[in-house]
């Protein structure tokens, strides 16, 4: 931002000049002024969302850490081929092309619409050993720059579906913030208490194989899932492109969280969709000082929620090229 | 909803088979839940969204209480027949229809896109006498129920535009709800510290000219703007019909307390969209029991954030008409 000031200056002076009290559309303005930045104009096209659902399997999810059998992350796979699934249902009623990519379920699933990105047949069980090497990591955060090169949009929102990603999100939030694991754990998909409190067990086992901090390279190839990799790929490529990434919950936070230790300069095209019912997210978005656009008590991913901020960031663009200034439209300032 | 508790019951059970955990997608649920309700179907339409913005002037701009000139009211009015305010570049973006309406500008102003309702040149100045009378007010609500039923849509979004309206507003919640006027007045378009102490000095003389508690019709015509009774009017006549009224930021909301009032079965129909910066949004919210969608600290009015939160409206009808049931998707259950 300091390289670029006088062009940060002509954005605020242009947001302030608009007909509206100053600062009076909140948090709109600075992400329309985010939006104009990464755009590199005053007049930023915000026309085309596209969202990138990255399916993997979690070796972890046999250590009994979600309320749902593993079997689930094939099922929704079909799901969001049928476009029966939440995601899908919003992609379609807001004008968003769903992109769907295989980043390592256990069994392959043919299907046309369906990538085939797989790193492996589901992560090892990270309670037990490394989730995956450092290769697989490596391929992992490859796959998901060159995805998000390849998807032509304005703005990329980024979801995924793995069952057993929760926990895999509060570890990374544990080794790579020092978050305290009892404060990271929670339900995910619905664990009551008996079932959060198995699976903080099982959780201060896994992290007590390696250091108390990693970095986050190492961090994912221990503790990751392929998607979440791949998502971190596709984040951390993101200052190559002028388009924004939305980043949805808990899972697509804890990624942008590794990508932003392994490439901070991507922090400027970054939107943080939504504050997510998961204890783990709140905290996580507070150590980035992120302040998400949305507060509906979500805690699905897939890009639920990047998908319900995509409008927003349409308002804000718009903000810019469809609001007149005072003066462009004789509209008298404030009263000295 | 007590009548029709076995229907709510099946909106419920749809909502609960969906694929996804129960609870998992937060507010949208309720929201679908009350949109399924108001249509009485269990795959309700949320297709077409409009904006209905009503413009007048107050009299108690005279005293001194708003940053702006009341030039401003008739400028915007200008600006929003041009496009260039911030409704009207939100709305062009998400396709929603606008509807403008001068209900008591202190000039009248001809113009094709402009509807004439105006129920006088501005109001009185309600620190020294009422700001109309009982006739104008059930004139300026009749308008508002008419407008409202002559819009085709199913979700009506309410905006308005009057300099010096926050004063109405806050008036209104301190004689409707008892609040103290010192918590409810805010800075309004932007006064500074000195300014927001005397536009409190000026209502705490405003009313003490009438009881401590006023019924809404009277609240309205000692306090009310012509707009602000003309969105009460579009509010209270909502139970007639199945479309979703987006409530705004504290002038709409306002509005929607003395409609409330009037007439408690328009509240399943109500959808209050935004929690604004002004204090007495918050505080006549919590009386109403109402929690907003958003929270982007807006405090713009027009409809800006009834605007903001229409996609979400759409979003939450597609959970119930976009997304398959575990059974029709074949996703399994929850682990016993």
């Amino acid at each position: 931002m300091t390289a670029n000031e006088p062009f940060s200056r002509r954005v605020w002076h242009c947001i302030d000049g608009k007909t509206k009290p100053p600062g009076s559309l909140g948090k709109l303005e600075g992400l329309a002024a985010q939006i104009a930045e990464a755009q590199g104009v005053l007049r930023p096209a915000m026309d085309r969302a596209a969202l990138l659902i990255c399916i993997a399997d979690h070796g972890i999810a046999a250590a009994g850490v979600s309320a749902y059998p593993q079997a689930v992350t094939a099922q929704m796979a079909h799901n969001f081929l049928a476009g029966g699934a939440a995601a899908t249902a919003f992609a379609r009623t807001l004008g968003v092309a769903v992109t769907l990519v295989d980043a390592g379920m256990r069994e392959p699933l043919e299907h046309p619409r369906l990538l085939d990105r797989r790193i492996g047949a589901g992560t090892e069980n990270f309670a037990k050993r490394p989730a995956m090497t450092a290769e697989q990591c490596e391929l992992a955060l490859r796959h998901g720059r060159d995805l998000a090169k390849a998807t032509q949009c304005d703005a990329l929102c980024l979801g995924e579906m793995g069952i057993g990603n929760t926990s895999s999100a509060t570890l990374l939030a544990h080794k790579l913030l020092g978050l305290p694991l009892a404060k990271l754990t929670g339900p995910g998909t619905g664990l009551d208490a008996q079932g959060v409190a198995h699976k903080l067990g099982v959780l201060e086992r896994a992290a007590a194989r390696t250091a108390a901090r990693l970095e986050p390279k190492a961090a994912l190839a221990e503790y990751g899932g392929f998607e979440i990799a791949m998502l971190a790929g596709a984040i951390a490529g993101a200052a190559e492109s002028p388009r924004m990434i939305v980043v949805d919950g808990f899972i697509a936070t804890a990624a942008a969280l590794a990508a932003l230790q392994l490439a901070p300069e991507c922090r400027g095209r970054l939107v943080f969709s939504h504050l997510g019912a998961e204890p783990g997210h709140g905290l996580v978005l507070d150590a980035l000082e992120a302040s998400p656009l949305l507060q509906l008590g979500l805690r699905l991913g897939e890009g639920t929620g990047a998908l319900l901020a995509w409008p927003l960031l349409r308002a804000a663009a718009a903000m810019l090229t469809g609001m007149a200034s005072f003066e462009e439209a004789g509209v008298s300032g404030k009263l000295p």
